[in-house]
């Protein structure tokens, strides 16, 4: 089914706002969800909306949070998020960001104590508006397993990095640093079908094309894969990723990353307080004159995008070109929702008393 | 052959003075290719000497650069390092990073004009020292190709991120963002054997084994190898290397990162000047008790370390430990040069009268 733009955005503020959310967090969270869904991201948009419900049935999310800078340095600090909705803490972080940014050329914020955050991309671009360039990553629940281990440690911990161009759209690498993010195996469980080697390994540490491998203790594995093709870098970006959201701001890391799942109990007795991320900004003109930089960044962009290619079908594709060619389409089309997901929204919609979609 | 850390520094040194550098940056220049020797990474230390020298010798390369800030805020500046050796100029804005750092918490430093800076790790471990995180990346001449092109555009483009700990060591990410490094190709080729699928293609961007493919028109791979096991990855990393390093300085970016090999010439019309550099330091203690953080920092590497192994063979390498148990035994036991090498250097040791090794 496709939904218009504003409907689903209407609907999603209305859960958040029953969930006991204030109208203004409300509306910041729907529109992270509602970013991620038109970017064609849809593993994290409103997919995500009941499971969020979910956690703040088990008081695992509070939807009134006090959310406050614990420590800091004129270019620094660290903000505890009182585990309110990533949603909303993660913007209130990248402002904080922006503002020591905006007087001292750059600023670096780690969280804790927040919960999913939705896309990286979302928070990185807020810095990329005020021609600044802007920084995202955030742990996760682990599923991924170290090179060599059999054990899930690290998420699959996303980093972002956006940057500001002239004529053309920014430039947004956001990714997860294992070689398949998760909602990929969501898709290939759907259609019933096998997944690539070297997307997952089962609980014995051998490559499996099972997409229900994580269900009987496999693992996703490492950007790189294997050894022998780099899945320990992989695992050095993932823990880069872990230690800058938590173990610097003081929440989990590694194995003691509460789930997202709400049916799974956070550990026991974690070192840390809820999920951690880390947010950054850098004013462009701290460097260079904006102009010129973004007169080489165009440049850069063009060069990219004329490269010759293998296939005549596919061409050098711009980090956050395709996100931006569906947020086009889809605000003048609408969204696509699967059943599923319409189901689940409507349940909620019940749950709630308010209308279905 | 076995060679001591003082004979190979003092060798190194003299070399570096002959070439007209001051003692001081001889001195500096010698300390980064050593460091890159004692830490195991043959491919960037003394090995690299002979081919400074012939940029040298094409004047591409000056010995007396005037390094200095061109542009600057609070927490970021602009270096251009006057074409001088990246060994040396690379820790000259590392410096002006961390007093940046000291001040306001964090420092952030571009640099255009430079040249080869050796492993991005001895940069970043400056800022450790000081229980700083340290940030190293660098371009470098293009080998890469981006997912779906066939033409060379990036470098093997390396990231670094340390990390201080409390009674462990550091955590030293330190990689290139491509699946392997130029430098196993050279041992391929050396040995006469046949590399694994996924780190090059040819010139007509098929997968091949042949190590010597990069001499015929092909390219080495982003990390992921492949777009199904997540090759826009390694180059959106590689991308964000390029941007930081080139584009934010005013420096050679893409195809037109100059060579280092001093046989090929630089591209004509560049849009900037030089390879880039891009460095940065944080201060722990901006974000939390430095103590805190090394207990959790602690408690992160002992927890990694103890993870439940596929092979019994096999641990969970921490980044930065295989590179410091090199550095410990080879400050003790020597450090072993391939008789290439040693022929390469003996000749430099005619060119400039100085005893041979």
């Amino acid at each position: 089914m496709l939904i218009s733009e504003s409907k689903l955005r209407k609907f999603t503020l209305d859960i958040f706002m029953a969930m006991g959310c204030s109208e203004d967090h409300a509306t910041l969270a729907a529109d992270v969800l509602l970013r991620s869904d038109l970017r064609g991201i849809d593993s994290h948009g409103v997919a995500r909306l009941s499971g969020y419900v979910r956690l703040w049935e088990k008081q695992r999310i509070n939807t009134q949070p006090d959310i406050k800078i614990v420590h800091e340095s004129y270019t620094t600090a660290t903000i505890d998020g009182d585990a309110g909705l990533g949603l909303v803490v993660a913007p209130f972080a990248m402002q904080v960001a922006i503002q020591k940014a905006e007087k001292y050329g750059s600023g670096w914020v780690s969280v804790r104590n927040s919960n999913h955050f939705g896309i990286a991309g979302y928070h990185a671009l807020m810095a990329v508006e005020q021609d600044m360039i802007g920084f995202a990553m955030t742990n996760a629940s682990p599923l991924v397993a170290p090179t060599f281990s059999s054990e899930r440690l690290l998420g699959t911990n996303p980093m972002c990095y956006a940057f500001p161009a002239g004529k053309y759209p920014p430039v947004v690498v956001d990714m997860a640093t294992s070689a398949a993010a998760n909602g990929k195996l969501e898709i290939a469980q759907r259609a019933g079908k096998q997944v690539p080697e070297g997307w997952l390994q089962d609980n014995a540490g051998n490559f499996t094309t099972d997409p229900f491998a994580l269900k009987s203790g496999g693992a996703l594995l490492p950007l790189g894969s294997d050894k022998e093709h780099g899945s320990h870098k992989g695992f050095g970006l993932s823990a880069t990723v872990d230690i800058l959201s938590g173990v610097l701001s003081g929440a989990g890391y590694g194995p003691w990353v509460p789930p997202f799942v709400a049916f799974l109990e956070p550990p026991a007795n974690p070192p840390g307080k809820g999920i951690g991320h880390f947010l950054g900004a850098m004013r462009v003109d701290g460097f260079r004159p904006a102009e010129e930089y973004k007169a080489d960044m165009d440049n850069w962009i063009a060069r990219f995008k004329s490269a010759p290619t293998i296939d005549a079908d596919k061409k050098v594709i711009i980090p956050g070109e395709p996100e931006l060619e569906a947020e086009i389409d889809r605000i003048k089309n609408g969204i696509p929702l699967v059943d599923a997901v319409v189901n689940d929204l409507n349940e909620l919609a019940l749950k709630f008393g308010i209308d279905t979609l």
